[in-house]
């Protein structure tokens, strides 16, 4: 046993797991055409295991086990553990192009959470059963997501409350017995579900007394009885009117998990009713998972930054100093998210003898990057210009009639290739998506073209209000 | 002749133009699965003429003419005029689901800059061809736009540059005649002429001396000989993983014009190497279509206001404070611009005989609406939820083994149904696009989440340097 | 009777109010060092009436009194009205060197709410008594202030709340018979009471009926027995560090006003116990408030515009790309207030059969005004620079053994003499006030120094990110 | 030898030297009534050294000297004791209420910038005369100050311009001999000087080999000849209306600084002529100087968070929603500075052999306190509402006749006093200034009131844009 191979972590997806997608079942992810995509994504954190280069990172002996495991499944000691795994998440994702990959990181975000909350409580069986439970991650090399958001109902009202219109809105024990739960329930937005091995389920909030049998936590198969999946819709592939790339395309999908009384064993249950444990579970869970996200975004940051400086020179504005100022700006967010991150691990806490990275600052960096992202993508836009929306595609450059003068046309400073432009084009509409954004920014002229009108309509009103204030100053003519 | 009704509009429209829509010739725009759908959107202009509610907004009574005509043609006289105008750009849009017509009022704007720009040069042969076309358009109520914004090459450089790659980024004479010009270039980012009767050209910036052939402007049927359009991919069809919807779509698409050697007849020339004019003509063309600009996004804005409401209703939290603060920040966005761009029209200004809208506050107002979206598609990405991006499709909905599970998890607050919120998550993804924008806020906990993290986990920051400045103010404990 | 002259305005005030000043009782505010200067300011009121070029705009011709009366008793009729009535505030403030004289025109603004309330309530007699109290202001033309803001105590707490530490923190009835009523309490940020002479009393906030003897509106001549006031210490006079002035120094003062169980004459009280109405009379108060709010803000940003421009010139800056972008924004600062607050009375409603400005343009007006202000005053300081703090004073600047090296050092661009630009300095600093912000943007260098450091800095991680997405979107090298 | 005492620094100042503070020649700083306020907030680093819980973090051993020494001058060898001395700073700061003590900080920038620079030359003259400089810092525990920025004159021209009005705006040598230079010029905004033993001189910009002369770096004792100095006037106490307050004020002030013609032995020079090291000098001491900038603004906005919290739970708003964000906005502004600025040590590169700060995250971190600091001021006047401006005086609170009102009406929640209000008045007037912004923020109503109106008005608007697009997506009422 041990690290597993990519073609043995697709293979081992072939398991009857129940998933939909498009409105149709799918009999094996690794093989249907969309969806072997994602599985691909995903197949990257076991390639880089593989690739002597990675292997320093992605790699940990295992004093225990005498083997070498992935790294995410290593108990972190000390900040040094958290930086090194925050590297591996961020070179993880420059290999995925800016996805991250997802096979190991969000399960281990979980096993460490629910390992913390099983050292605060002290509750030993719970102690021994995620031990147990590390142990056969580390020695199967499996990949876990967690499954944390319920689809809640009304979320004003707690999950036992008898005014939601049923009580299933959170995962909760509808049976128990001996050998173990029944459980029911959906989570959403849970990424990857549809081509991990395993779930971990965990409470995703604080619960009262009362909902005492929605505090459940628990690991369990893909594959068990009563799971079903429905994915949300993606594109897997380069469309036919944009320039081909042999590069993989990477990306993910969500599912919407139902659980359907599902059975689980004892040895999987990590939480059972100890309802004020639940908040420290989706505390610690949340923590070290906005960390991940933080490092992910990393990447993704970059390729930001990149797409703005390349489509500025590309359109020989990328001296002009507005532009400067955009991409300033671009290097600010970027930069900060990185420094408040690695400053995050660096400021450690200890919760649950675990060092997980400091609370304040990791959610200033996720808020950082979440509420600053849109004003990045604005400058991108405005940087892109109107053509980012309206160029030609890569059909109409293939058709004779047209290549010629596409060509001609649609070229722009000397020593840029009209190719390479329409390529940036494609790439960065595959990144920033919306249509709309840039045609409100460009419409009747750049934001740019409107305040430099505006400076120079207002010369009149400028140069009297200043001769307003010489007077008040009394400053000679 | 005189006004149009829709179908004789969309009939004339099948002239062999020369159009090509995702690498292919398009035989009749207005027979096309897709094109058709911007006809139709177009065609809203003329529908609006023959309803009774809106025929006092549409229509004016023109006394030379002695019959009654669109209000885009009529030259304006005063403020009032320029308001009922801006009124009937919104209510058009607001007919257009968002969508502005444009059949006739980018032309109008061009028609009147170009009054303007012959006025003010006194050229007596210019003001007397401007107003025997626009006697024409009244007349045959033709759908007319600019092509103004020329391909450009290297931005930093002049037309006539010798630098640039070839002499033919920007529209100019290579051929004149007593009969009339021969016309060479490519204009880009013209929106609805794939189904325009005319084109207004003019240039789209300042010319020197030596870019004299480059100053010319003129009017010109969109099915001249040499004249070849491409437009740009758009979505005309909700798409069967969305909730069907017998609205009908309403969307525009944009042209990259190419002009091969056109002639062009002298009457129709009202520029033609007066350099230093191609300033002013621009400049009062930029000025009434920002105006324009402001008008149509008055309804989109209203939009985005709705869909904000609604969804915060239908998910259960409009009366959140953090939520009531998104709500109102849009009323502002929205308010502001609608403020800004009347008070354009009542603060007019006249030029070359002419009113104009106020170009301090009508830039003003163009540069708010478009600088202070992406903040406007975050509070609405924001209140949507992660839902906007992984609920499940209309297909998984319909299908009956999953149906039932759908209607149940998907529901949140009593009275409002599952389908009501799907239908409204669809609406929203086709109003603010892009996948990763909701991702980036609400992967790993929305920016709320973040904030009220921080809060917490600063209580203890927080009264240290709250009882720092008690000891600094000497308040006693 | 009719019009005051400034003079008699002056000679009225010496009427025995209780007054006091840093800790002193002021004898006769017109002949204090200090407080006499805000009666000049407020005198301005007064001056603009005797001054033929704004006797149109200040004054009309009462019909049924047959005098000229002051334009601010004047009803209006009309959106005309209030807009003419905005100009007077706008030019008599420009006249005020950014001040507002406020001789009449905050108590107008009660006058009209009281009028609206009156009407709403159908009560025939309150609207007797305050149409009788209009043209006692009309005849005898008297400076009248409103004293709206009560101390509140516990904000949290509603005024007749038995958890309030006591009874009178909001001004209410406390014994009544057939002459009038007994009032107590306190209102807090009265500008201009001092020397006013009259005050309009009006509840802050809504009531309910516990709170019934708390919904009172009353008028009350300022040196009625039983009221003192506490003014808030101001700057009077230019100090001997800056250079001296001719013009005169323009500045208002605030009062706590305390009622010791103030007797009020029934036909000075405009409401009594009418619960429900206070809400009314507070909301059209606010509303025409800050409609007025908006009208002085203008000069006072056409002052923050003149200093913004001037100091740039004479550091030789004006022109640097970065200096143009906020300068640029100042302009869209000031001329955003202006429309909206124009356009507010142009979309003026009708409530209680008075015209009143729009009430969401009118506060979104007010709002702009106040949330924007602190990033002019930023910018200002930002193209000030760290000199605006450090400069030499006038005491310096006057010693022989100095004059001359200040003179060549402080010196900067050709044509700028030193003087100037110290005495721009210390207008600035009149304006702008504190230090601690001049330091925290200038210390350690520039904020513009910081960004092209930024991306001087950065240049390696942009080529790389560059290198990167051309990789990705596979542009050959 | 070896470190001073606090008080054998104050004796160490009455030197002979030539200062003016409000257009008066200061005898002896260390006994001016103002000035000497300076000199106890400078004389906090060496009673930090004194100061048994402070010893450890500022006192060194030096192995060389065989003595312990300021731990500023000591070489920093790695992160740590970059990391060592910023805490250093934020240590002293905190213990300076705010201000930084600045008696070898800036010194210690400049010192090691030098080195840099010398090494950097491989110029084997100055590394010895440094190094010989540096350990008589050691062994006198010298006050040095940085004497950076020139009066520049024109800032588009370099300074040998002949455009220039003269030739002296900045630093050059004038003569030189075998015994050293005579320097002449004037720089500004020194901060500490006044009361520092010596000044570090250094160019403040790159310069050309047209500017050979001006590239001078040197360090000379504060009292020789030549040199004369002008200080900015501060607050050195409390105000008689300010509540008393036994704990010393803290403040510094700027100077002047005019070199008429100064002579420099050759053991002082540091560079002479080398134009390009100009550049590498500046560059790394503005690198050194903001890190210690970002240090020492942890502890001021530390106090800035204190008082918004302070006086929200005073006024009894800490709880309100819209008073929470605020905080939240502090904290997260708080706590990125002081994570960017740790980063910054941790990620330090290496120039010339000497760790420095990491050069894109300390400007970051500069940046982000400077551009950001005006919004937190703004939330603290917005927290602490208009009697910030209008609470009346310490000397109205003394009046007999007043003294009972004052604490009656101006107390707010039960549980704080009216004394503890007013001196928490006092601290944030100190620290935030300007009057007119509060005003600006409250009068006619917050911020916040304005929003809550906007919101309400405009129901009807969000009613109706939220019925269109249930219309838009078919949603059946």
């Amino acid at each position: 046993m041990g690290l597993k191979t990519a073609q043995q972590y697709k293979d081992s997806l072939n398991d009857g797991r129940v998933v939909y997608y498009r409105g149709q079942r799918v009999e094996n992810v690794a093989a249907h055409p969309d969806v072997s995509v994602c599985v691909d994504t995903m197949a990257v954190d076991y390639e880089m295991a593989e690739r002597p280069e990675y292997r320093d990172l992605a790699v940990v002996h295992d004093a225990e086990l005498g083997e070498e495991i992935s790294r995410y499944y290593h108990l972190p000691k000390d900040g040094d553990d958290l930086l090194k795994q925050f590297d591996l998440i961020v070179a993880a994702t420059r290999l995925g192009d800016g996805f991250i990959p997802l096979a190991h990181d969000i399960g281990a975000d979980a096993l460490n959470a629910v390992s913390i909350t099983a050292n605060t409580l002290g509750n030993t069986d719970y102690i021994a059963r995620i031990e147990a439970y590390r142990k056969y991650l580390k020695q199967n090399d499996l990949a876990v997501v967690a499954a944390v958001t319920d689809v809640k109902g009304d979320r004003m009202l707690r999950p036992s409350d008898p005014k939601q219109s049923h009580g299933d809105y959170y995962i909760h024990v509808v049976d128990r017995n001996d050998k173990g739960l029944l459980v029911r329930g959906a989570k959403i937005h849970i990424t990857g579900a549809a081509y991990a091995n395993e779930f971990f389920v965990i409470p995703c909030r604080a619960m009262t007394e009362a909902d005492a049998d929605y505090a459940v936590a628990f690991a369990i198969p893909a594959n068990t009885k009563g799971i079903r999946q429905v994915c949300r819709p993606f594109h897997a592939h380069i469309t036919p009117l944009e320039f081909p790339n042999r590069r993989p395309v990477r990306v993910h999908t969500d599912s919407l998990i139902i659980f359907d009384d599902v059975f689980v064993p004892w040895e999987r249950v990590f939480l059972c009713g100890e309802c004020k444990a639940a908040a420290t579970l989706v505390y610690n869970f949340a923590l070290m998972h906005r960390r991940t996200g933080c490092a992910y975004r990393i990447p993704m940051s970059e390729q930001l930054l990149g797409v703005a400086q390349a489509i500025a020179e590309y359109n020989g504005v990328a001296d002009a100093p507005h532009a400067r100022e955009k991409i300033t700006d671009i290097v600010i967010y970027l930069e900060t998210l990185r420094s408040l991150s690695r400053a995050a691990c660096l400021d450690h806490v200890t919760y649950g003898g675990i060092p997980v990275p400091n609370p304040v600052t990791t959610n200033i960096a996720k808020y950082h990057f979440a509420h600053g992202y849109h004003d990045v993508v604005r400058a991108i836009q405005d940087l892109a210009g109107g053509l980012l929306v309206t160029a030609p595609t890569f059909k109409d450059y293939q058709l004779p009639e047209l290549h010629a003068d596409i060509e001609k046309y649609l070229s722009a400073r000397t020593g840029v290739s009209t190719e390479q432009r329409l390529r940036m084009f494609d790439l960065i509409r595959r990144i920033t998506g919306a249509d709309r954004e840039t045609i409100v920014l460009h419409g009747e002229g750049s934001p740019q073209a409107e305040r430099i009108t505006i400076y120079a309509e207002a010369r009149k009103t400028i140069a009297e209000c200043k001769r307003m204030v010489e007077e008040q100053a009394e400053i000679p003519r």
